[in-house]
C-alpha cells in the first residue's frame, strides 16, 4: 500500500486536472467508480464484497480517501488488489490533485475497473469532479430515509444508489416507500441496488451490472 | 418557526463574529450546546427526548442547521419549544454569521439552554466555532467503533460525547472496548453517555448533566 500525503497548494483549478485524469483513464479504457457516502454506511463493506467477488474476473484497483488513518486501506488490501492511500489530512473530500497524485502510482494498464472510495461524508464529496465515469452514493437503512432530501447533491448527483444495511431496516423506522419517491424526485435515471454485506444480498446483482459498465468502455 | 436564508458575503471573519455571540449568550447566561455527528446518528431524536424531559423546567431553544429542507425543525417545533431554522443552501456547516442572525429572532431573555443542531457531517462542523459553551458529538453505534479515530477533530474537540443507538449494537460488530480506548486517547477529559432514544435509555443522565451544566453557567 502506497501513502500519499496531500499538498494543500493546489495551482491548477479542480476542473482542468480533473479533465487531464478522465483522459488519462479513457486512454486506458479504465472504468472509474466514485464511491461516497456519510461515514458508517457501509462502502469499505460493500467493496470487500464486489472485490471477493469480481478479482478473479476483473483487474481491479482502489484508492482510499481517509482523512487519518489507513484502515480502510488495510482492509482492502487484504482483498489482494492494488490500494493507494490518501490522507487528505483534514479536508472533507477528495479532489482531482490528489487522485492526479495517485495514478501514477498504479500501474493503470492493469487495471480494468477503478474504485475510488471518497471521505465519508455526505456533503462535500459530491461538489467535486475527480475524473470519474460514475458517481455511486450509499446510503445505510439506519441513517434514515429522510436524508435524500436533507442531503440532495449527492444523491441528484450519483448514476446509482445503494440502499445498505438491509439487515437492520426491521429494526428502524426507515419507510422504503418515501425513500424511492424522494429519489425518484431527486434523480429519476439513477440505477438502485439493495444490499445487505452482512447475508450478502445484493452483491451478485451489483457486480453484474459493474461488469456490464466496464464492457461498454472497454468497447468504446 | 423562522427561516433565515444565509447570505453569503460574509465580510467579518468567523472568529470576530463569534466571539460578539459569545459575549452576548455570556451575557444572558445562556448555556450553549453545538450538537453534532454525521446525518442520521439520532441528534434530532436525543434532542426531542431531552426538551420532552426537560421543558417543563427550563426555557429551552434550537437552531436548526439543514442544507435543505425544515424537516428536524418541524420535528423541534411540535415539542413546544422555539426553533429557527437555518438553511444553509449547500454549505456543509454552520458559521458564526448564521448564528448571529439566528440570534436576533431569538427572545433571549426567555432562554436558559440554546442547542444548536449542527448540519449532518462529521468533519466539517469541528472546523467552526461558533459561540457555543459545549461541543458534543453523537456517534451511532451501527456506523461503527472506528470512526472516532478516522473522523478525530470532532471527537478532540467535543466536551461530551454520547454513543448512540445502543438498542441496536447487538447487531453490529460495534466494540466498545475499542471505542472507548480511542476516544481516551484523542480527548481524556470529554464525558460520555450512551443512549437509547427507542428504549428511553441514558436520557435521564444527560439531562442531569445539562442542568448542572445550565445551573454553573447561572452562577457565574
Amino acid at each position: 500500500m502506497s501513502e500519499i500525503k496531500v499538498v494543500t497548494n493546489i495551482l491548477q483549478t479542480n476542473d482542468e486536472i480533473t479533465s487531464k485524469n478522465k483522459k488519462l483513464l479513457d486512454e486506458k479504457g479504465i472504468y472509474v467508480v466514485n464511491l461516497m457516502s456519510s461515514p458508517g454506511s457501509g462502502k469499505t463493506s460493500l467493496l470487500e464484497k464486489i472485490i471477493a467477488k469480481l478479482k478473479n474476473e476483473i483487474n481491479i484497483a482502489v484508492i482510499e480517501g481517509d482523512i487519518y488513518t489507513t484502515k480502510d486501506a488495510e482492509r482492502i488490501e487484504a482483498q489482494g488488489v492494488p490500494v493507494i492511500q490518501i490522507n487528505t489530512g483534514g479536508a472533507c473530500h477528495l479532489d482531482a490533485e490528489m487522485i492526479k497524485g495517485a495514478l501514477n502510482k498504479l500501474t493503470l494498464d492493469e487495471v480494468d475497473l477503478l474504485v475510488i472510495e471518497n471521505v465519508g461524508n455526505l456533503v462535500c464529496p459530491a461538489e467535486f469532479e475527480i475524473g470519474e465515469d460514475i458517481k455511486i452514493s450509499v446510503l445505510s437503512t439506519t441513517e434514515g430515509n429522510d436524508k435524500p432530501l436533507k442531503y440532495p447533491l449527492m444523491f441528484e448527483k450519483s448514476g446509482a444508489i445503494i440502499l445498505n444495511k438491509l439487515d437492520l431496516i426491521e429494526f428502524t423506522d426507515f419507510d422504503k416507500k418515501e425513500f424511492y419517491k424522494d429519489i425518484k424526485s431527486l434523480n429519476a435515471n439513477a440505477d438502485t441496488f439493495e444490499t445487505s454485506c452482512v447475508k450478502n444480498q445484493g452483491i451478485d446483482e451489483i457486480c453484474f451490472w459493474l461488469k456490464s459498465k466496464i464492457q461498454n468502455k472497454k468497447i468504446k
